[in-house]
């Protein structure tokens, strides 16, 4: 831990502001006094009724807090506890604990051993997104050591905190109001579930930044990756400034979110959103979107799960489809393998899962599940305007198979005499060759999907830190292959949308409306930044 | 083992012909007795010296064995034979035997037990390349086991046989004269050491067979995967005729290959060799190629050792261009990472190698290593006319990067007086991005590397099996990149070479040629075929 400890007073000299640069995990401007957090170290309490008993309770209690805290959040965050609460409740992480305590070690020298291990083995991994994982395992460590030594549910972070430790654990993340707040880390990660967390829900977060010292107070810019320690007056001044432009910007936003998007040519742009899971829409007002361009319905395919049936899916899209008042929704078939592996669907073992077996390859080595989901499109599309859209489709054969299936599906609703619409069927490119080859396709839409293309194009995963700088979405290749995707649509008269992070990236805008692309197609919580960023373009 | 046992005769009524298809391993048609190889059961032998002892022995004896196997041999079959040597004297892999042996356990079992159990390890693997290498331990583990039984060096294949197993290994393939035999395997795999063997020494083969009958004779049809159990006079009168028009073709081929190719109407294509190691060119005529279009240097940089130092990479360049005779010789500078690990020099665990660090990228991100080979390639380039290629290269930046730093050290030799010249330095066209945008390059040749752009291309790995019919360089998609690479190299004025599987995929010449391409890169033993292929072709 390198970390200086923190005593949130002025000493007896004025302290010198100093400038920390980091890694960005979460944008946004925070400031306020500052909460040190140092591993707990929990006292040896007396166990009641023997180790094995008293370890036993507190993984009990450790999982009843943690769904406690569950039931008040929804979607992704639930669901990050949701894993928590179930890798406790598996006897295999704590098997090795309870051999241990048979064998004579005290209950939270045997827990803190078997969790350490699992830790261990999560961070020698050299990818980062698994490395993180050992944070949500020190998570749990560390709640039930506190449950051990009678300790837990001590510390209170209050609001407004710049919150500084060497990490922070998800499950203390989602139990602080972080109104006001940010969060300054001396190790952490982007691409932990806490940066994953800071990010939707806005509160601004640096990893990486390596010692703090103390300080009384502290800025954090997420965007930059800085955090000012005992900032001076000509910080505070531009911290206001920054804030004051983002609560204009915040307010532009707010006029403009239910109004279409318009160039101030009047050029009509379409703003579609990308939705998750049905929990993304609760609250949300319809009239802010004109459609639904990308539902992922990966959330159905649930690892550990039985495969969805078709009364349940044909509920979970009916009930989206509801949500959008009549406006058209797009729906891709499901888009597993690769980095999304699930039990009895995906391949396992691939060498390099990108380049494998997955989306509608998937779908089409696997056509009894394929064909469920179809039938429950064809089905939902009876009441609402549904489209169905198809994932790493790489050459027109691969369409024309998936559309032979739908067809068979959409008969074989009609022989049982139940309502049904074949939908309209259209492609993601995403591979170099269907970008290229997009105008061979019998696709009736297209929708670039970026993140991939961009990194097939480049030959860049897009979750390597070691490549990061050539996964270059505006790059003259990648957009040329949009391009040439907007230039076949053109030519065969279907609409072309962009549903990848590009599309919300309002730097990349003018290129992307530059090549002619009048359909953007992102995450709820963008609507209101990708609109103001077109009402401020003049033409295109 | 789905094997009948084998008598070599007729039975009392006449065979009926059987016809088997299973895998292509290697090309080509053989006929022949069949010979039936089982598992070898060594009957118990009393140990001399006890169980550890004469473990130790057999051990030794078995390396020895295979030390002078390799003797005779060269490049990648001695290779072959390193690993399981090396694998044999690393204690590592003895050492649970040894300890078995300590608890107890007789030594055949021992040993047996420890390769079962790494044996099982390679066979879960899901990589069919990863997996074929159980094939070499289960070699080791039956050599140590004959040793162990006395009962080593007795298996006789007699020349011109058709061998039936259900596996073959590595080391018993090269102790056999294959003139005019060929391998009929229930198992095995078209991945495996052995068939690389086959394939390099032109021995036909085929895997999967399932169930094998007994028989006394067999065709083997490698190419297209088919055995003949028993031919019937119809066969018989087939194979003639396959075979002399192989010969025929290959006679064509002799009178060809030390002439230049032509098309029919008068049109010079150049066709230049693919070199992996110096031992590719042991007695080869240099009078068959117009010079070296990809010398892959990965073979100074193996696994275990430590990196080559300037002196050693010098005379491997200088004696690789010498046997050129004043001919052009293109170097690619190292490529490794992604499926080619070298310890001290790759990234290690990333999830998808292919799109990771590799190539030119890795080369950048180690410039001192770098350098080394640099320096290396101007000083051979003083006295031989060899070009500089860069693999993996994907936006310009990284090739003027590359630029900079050979410049950098051709000015550090001049500042030493020592001989060198400044190379040509030109990139491989590998990756979608380097196509589409290698107008831009300041690059002095362009060389297509077709595996690697069919795979990022068309997204599909080239070693996964699971997408192997998506992997397909015909695809317009991937004509098209090549096509613009082709169209770059007119408008700059500089040469663009093709150095991929696809140069000598005789069924794509057409299409290479119509493209515009007019130099080829291709293995030593495609050189006459690809010739040939040339002058059947009238015009383009």
């Amino acid at each position: 831990m390198d970390l200086a400890p923190g005593h949130g007073g002025n000493g007896s000299s004025l302290p010198v502001e100093r400038r920390l640069t980091g890694r960005p995990a979460s944008p946004g401007l925070a400031a306020g006094p500052v909460f040190v957090d140092g591993p707990e170290i929990p006292a040896a309490a007396a166990p009641i009724g023997g180790d094995a008993e008293a370890l036993r309770r507190a993984i009990g209690a450790a999982a009843a807090e943690l769904a406690a805290l569950a039931a008040g959040l929804g979607g992704e965050e639930a669901d990050i506890l949701g894993f928590q609460i179930a890798m406790l409740e598996d006897g295999a992480l704590s098997e090795g604990a309870f051999d241990a305590i048979s064998a004579g070690m005290p209950a939270d020298h045997a827990w803190r051993s078997a969790l350490d291990a699992e830790i261990l083995d999560y961070e020698a991994s050299e990818d980062p997104t698994f490395r993180a994982r050992g944070a949500d395992f020190a998570d749990m460590r560390d709640r039930v050591l506190a449950h051990l030594a009678g300790t837990a549910g001590r510390r209170n972070v209050p609001a407004g905190s710049i919150y500084v430790a060497e990490d922070i654990a998800p499950s203390l993340f989602l139990s602080v109001d972080w109104s006001g707040g940010g969060i300054a880390l001396a190790a952490g990660s982007p691409f932990s579930h806490v940066a994953m967390l800071a990010r939707s829900r806005g509160v601004p977060m640096v990893t990486g930044l390596g010692r703090i010292d103390a300080a009384a107070a502290a800025i954090v810019d997420g965007a930059a990756g800085e955090v000012t320690l005992d900032p001076g007056a000509g910080s505070l001044a531009a911290l206001a400034e920054g804030l004051a432009a983002s609560r204009r910007a915040k307010a532009g936003e707010d006029a403009l979110i239910r109004r279409p998007a318009l160039l101030q040519d009047g050029t009509r742009i379409e703003v579609l959103l990308n939705v998750g899971r049905p929990e993304d829409l609760e609250g949300l007002d319809p009239g802010v979107c004109d459609g639904i361009g990308l539902v992922r319905t990966e959330f159905l395919f649930r690892p550990g799960h039985p495969l969805p049936g078709e009364d349940e899916q044909l509920a979970a899209y009916s009930r989206i489809a509801a949500w959008a008042e009549g406006r058209p929704v797009t729906i891709r078939t499901v888009d597993v393998g690769g980095d999304k592996p699930v039990e009895g669907l995906t391949a396992e073992g691939e060498t390099n899962p990108f380049l494998g077996l997955r989306g509608l390859r998937l779908s089409l080595s696997r056509p009894e599940a394929f064909r469920v989901q179809l039938r429950a499109l064809a089905r939902a599309g009876a009441e609402h305007d549904i489209r169905v859209m198809l994932p790493m489709v790489t050459v027109p054969a691969e369409f024309d198979q998936a559309a032979a299936l739908l067809d068979e599906e959409v008969a074989a609703l009609a022989r049982l005499g139940l309502p049904r619409r074949r939908p309209p069927l259209g492609i993601m490119v995403e591979v170099p060759a269907a970008a290229l080859g997009a105008a061979r396709f019998g696709a009736d839409f297209y929708s670039i999907g970026s993140n991939d293309l961009t990194q097939y194009t480049m030959a860049a995963a897009r979750d390597s830190a070691a490549v990061a700088g050539l996964n270059d979405t505006g790059d003259p290749a990648v957009l040329e292959l949009m391009a040439r995707t907007v230039a076949a649509g053109r030519t065969r008269h279907v609409p072309v949308s962009i549903c990848g992070d590009a599309a919300a990236d309002t730097g990349l805008l003018p290129q992307l409306l530059g090549i002619g692309l009048r359909c953007l197609s992102v995450a709820p919580m963008a609507v209101g930044r990708v609109k103001a960023a077109i009402a401020g373009l003049a033409h295109v």
